[in-house]
C-alpha cells in the first residue's frame, strides 16, 4: 500500500486549508495561460497517462486487492478496475478536451453606447473548482482536464477505494502541467481518505473554492447540497417524464419511449414516468405498454391505466417520486397537455422531460410551461448529455437555476467580466 | 401609525413561511405571463403610483414624523422623504422598466447537431427573488418592477423607518398587477418591521427564495453574505482603482481621474485609489495631484509619493483597503502595469478598475490580468452602472463570479433552459 498521510481532524483541516491556498495561488497563472499552453499541457497529460500505464495499473492492483479484502460489491469493483483499454480511453478523453475551443477570452456579447463606450462581455475562468466523486479513477482525469481547459484550478477528492489509482493518474496529469510550464498545484488530489476532507471542502476552504461539483449517487449529492457553503453544480436525481400526446405519431412514440427508458436504465436521463394523453387511451396506450414489456420493462400503472389493463401492477403514490434507475416505469393517463404539465410540476426533479406530439401547439405549451433544465420534443430523454449536446465533455448535469443549468461543460465552468473601451469619456 | 401585525419570533417565522409559499405559487403564472401582460401590469403600476400620490404622501408623513421623534440623521430623513417630484420619478422609473425588452423566452444560443436535433438555449425567469433594502421607499417600486419584468415573484423587505411609505407604494403596485390579471402575491412586502424577518428570508424560506439581493450599506450586505443559505447578488464594497500609465494622455488622465473620484464620491463606482506609473512620476504625478486638490479632494500618499511631495498626508496600510465614499483618495507610485496589477490583486474588491494608457499593450494586459467585474480603458470608473451600460435599470452590482457579475439588470434576473426539437431521434 502506498504511503498514507497520518491524520487526525486537526491535521486534516490544516492539510485541506493548505490545499485551498495552493489552489488559489495556482488559479492566477492558470487564468491567464494562453490557449496554446493549456492545450500543450492537456496533450502532455494524455501522453503521460499512456506512458505511465504500468504504474497506474500497479496502483490499481493495490486498490483492487483492498477492494477484494473489503468484499466490495462487484459493480463497484468493475468501475474501479483499469486495464490497457480503459487507460487508452482516459488518454483519449483528455485529448478530446484538449481539442475543444478554449472558452476563456471569448467575447460573448458586445455593444456600443451613444457616448462611444464599447462594452464587451468576455468569458473568464471561475477560479477554483472542487470535485467530489466516488471511486471511479477515470473521473480524476476527466474532471482535472475539463477544469484546466476552462482555466480553473481544481481540487479533486475521489472515493477512498480508488485512492491509489487516482494518485497514479494524478501524477501523470501533474507531469503534463509541468511540461507546459503551468503550476503543479493547478490539479491537486486530496491525499487522505478521511471523510473529514469532504467536510472541509464543503466549507469552501476559507473562500478558496468557488464552486463544488459532486459526481456520484444520490446520497453523495444530497450531503453536498445540504452542507456546502459554496455554490454547487449538481442534480440530485433525474426523474424524467415523457408525455405522449393524442397527436403523437405512434411508431415514433414507441421507439422514443423504449429508447428513453431502456437504452441505459442507470443514467440520469433515463425516463422514469410515462404520461399518456387520456384521449389516446384507446389508440396509443396498449402499443406503448406492449413495446415496453417486450423490451423487458416492468410497468407500474396508475388507477386509470389499471381500469384499462387490470392485470398490471399498480403504482403507489411513492412511484411517482421514484427514480428507478432500473427497467421499471410508472405509467399514468393524464388529461392532455394540461394534465401532463400539472403532473410534471408536482413530481419532476427539473432535469429532463420530453413531449411526443405532432401538434406543434402542444409542444409549444410544453416548452413554455415545463420548468426543467432540458425539454425535448419528439426525441429521447437519453440525449440529456453534454456530449450529445455538442459540448465535447461534461462534468455533470445541473438542475439548479443559478449560473449553470443542464450539461456542465467547459463554458459552464467559466464566469465573465466586462471590458469597456473608451476614448476619454467621463460621466456627466 | 398604521396597524402593525402583532408578532413574536414564532409568528414571524410563520408569516414569512406563508409569504414564501405564496411567492412560489405566484411565480408559476408570472413565469408564463406574456410580455404584453407584464408591460400592461407595469404601466398600470406607474399610473397607480401617480393616482395614489395623496395616500403615499400621507403614509410618508407618518414615517417622517416617526423619524423626527427617533432623531434620525438628516441624510437618512432625506432619502426617506417623498414629494410630488419624487413620486413622479418613481412612476417614471417603472415606465422605463416597462419599456425594456422582455428577457423571458429570448433565444440566447441555438445550434444543430449532426443527428438533426435542434438545440436552443432560452431565457427563463429565476423564480422568486428576495430583496432586502434600507429605508428608501423608491426601491420598493424599482425592485418590484424589475423582478416582475423578468417574470419573477419578489419578496420585498424594506427598512423599518420606511414601512408605511413602502406599504402605500406596494398597494399601488398590487393594483397594477390586478389590473393586468397577474397574481397579487407576485410582489409581496414583508409587513413586519422585526429584524427576524430578514433572518427568515436568509434561510430561503424552505426553498421558496431562489436568490437574495441586498441593497444597502456594507453592514447590511456583510450580514446577508455571511448568513444567507441561498445565492446572493451583491457587492460588499467598491474599492475601485485607476492606473495611469506612462503612456497616458495627461489631459485625459486628469479629467478621468477627477471625474472617477469626485463626480459623486458616495457611489460604489467612485475611485478610491490612484496608481501612477513610476516612470511617469516626473510628468503625470504632480498635475494629477493638483487637479484632485483643486477639485477639493484630500490626498493620502504612499512613501514613494511622499518622497516627491513631502508635504502630503501619508497613507497608512489601512488606506489601501479603505472605501472612503468621500472626497479622499489614496495615491501610490507603482512599477508600471505589473506593479499596478499586483497592487490591484492585493487590495481590490473586484468591482471596477480603470487603466489610462495610450499604449494598447498596457490596456490589453490590464484587461487580461485584472479579475474584476468591470474593467475600463480610458474611461471613468463612474460608468459602473446598469443604466450607463444600457441595461435600462439595475437592481445592484454584483462582484461574485456566479451567474450575475457586474450590473444586475433584467437579464441577470433570469435563468435559462434548453429546448430540443427532434423528429423522432433516439440515442444509439
Amino acid at each position: 500500500m502506498l504511503h498514507q498521510v497520518q491524520t487526525n481532524d486537526n491535521t486534516i483541516a490544516d492539510v485541506m486549508e493548505d490545499i485551498g491556498r495552493r489552489a488559489k495561488a495556482a488559479s492566477g497563472p492558470l487564468a491567464i495561460a494562453s490557449p496554446q499552453t493549456k492545450t500543450k499541457a492537456l496533450l502532455a497529460m494524455a501522453d503521460a497517462v499512456l506512458a505511465d500505464e504500468d504504474k497506474i495499473l500497479a496502483a490499481n492492483a493495490i486498490d483492487l486487492a483492498n477492494a477484494k479484502q473489503a468484499e466490495l460489491a462487484e459493480s463497484l469493483v468493475d468501475r474501479l478496475k483499469l486495464d490497457t483499454q480503459r487507460i487508452a480511453g482516459i488518454a483519449e478523453g483528455i485529448r478530446t478536451i484538449a481539442e475543444l475551443d478554449d472558452p476563456v477570452g471569448a467575447v460573448i456579447a458586445a455593444w456600443e453606447r451613444p457616448n462611444g463606450l464599447q462594452i464587451e462581455r468576455v468569458r473568464t475562468p471561475l477560479g477554483v473548482i472542487g470535485v467530489i466523486y466516488e471511486s471511479r479513477p477515470n473521473v480524476t482525469a476527466d474532471a482535472g482536464a475539463l477544469c484546466v481547459k476552462a482555466g480553473n484550478a481544481v481540487i479533486l477528492r475521489g472515493g477512498s477505494d480508488s485512492l491509489n489509482s487516482s494518485r497514479a493518474i494524478h501524477a501523470s496529469l501533474v507531469r503534463g502541467l509541468k511540461q507546459a510550464g503551468l503550476p503543479e498545484d493547478a490539479i491537486q488530489l486530496v491525499p487522505v481518505a478521511d471523510r473529514a476532507a469532504v467536510g472541509a471542502m464543503l466549507t469552501g476552504l476559507s473562500g478558496a473554492i468557488d464552486v463544488i461539483v459532486p459526481r456520484g449517487g444520490k446520497s453523495l449529492v444530497a450531503r453536498v447540497q445540504a452542507e456546502a457553503r459554496v455554490p454547487v453544480f449538481a442534480h440530485l436525481e433525474g426523474l424524467c417524464h415523457i408525455y405522449v400526446d393524442q397527436s403523437a405519431d405512434l411508431e415514433m412514440a414507441k421507439s422514443i419511449v423504449v429508447n428513453a427508458k431502456m437504452r441505459r436504465t442507470g443514467i440520469c436521463g433515463a425516463a422514469e414516468t410515462l404520461l399518456v394523453d387520456g384521449a389516446a387511451a384507446g389508440t396509443h396506450l396498449m402499443p406503448l405498454l406492449e413495446a415496453l414489456t417486450e423490451a423487458g420493462c416492468e410497468i407500474r400503472a396508475s388507477a386509470a391505466v389499471l381500469k384499462v389493463f387490470p392485470a398490471l401492477k399498480p403504482a403507489t403514490e411513492e412511484d411517482w417520486s421514484t427514480e428507478y434507475l432500473d427497467a421499471i416505469i410508472s405509467v399514468a393517463l393524464v388529461d392532455g397537455i394540461s394534465g401532463a404539465i400539472a403532473h410534471i410540476k408536482r413530481y419532476s426533479s427539473h432535469h429532463t422531460e420530453a413531449v411526443i406530439a405532432e401538434d406543434s401547439a402542444v409542444a409549444e405549451r410544453f416548452f413554455n410551461e415545463v420548468d426543467s433544465a432540458i425539454l425535448l420534443h419528439n426525441a429521447s430523454t437519453q440525449f440529456a448529455d453534454g456530449g450529445e449536446f455538442g459540448m465535447g465533455a461534461e462534468i455533470g448535469i445541473a438542475t439548479g437555476k443559478m449560473h449553470a443549468r443542464g450539461p456542465v461543460g467547459v463554458e459552464q465552468l467559466t464566469s465573465f467580466k466586462y471590458r469597456v473601451h473608451g476614448t476619454g469619456q467621463t460621466r456627466p
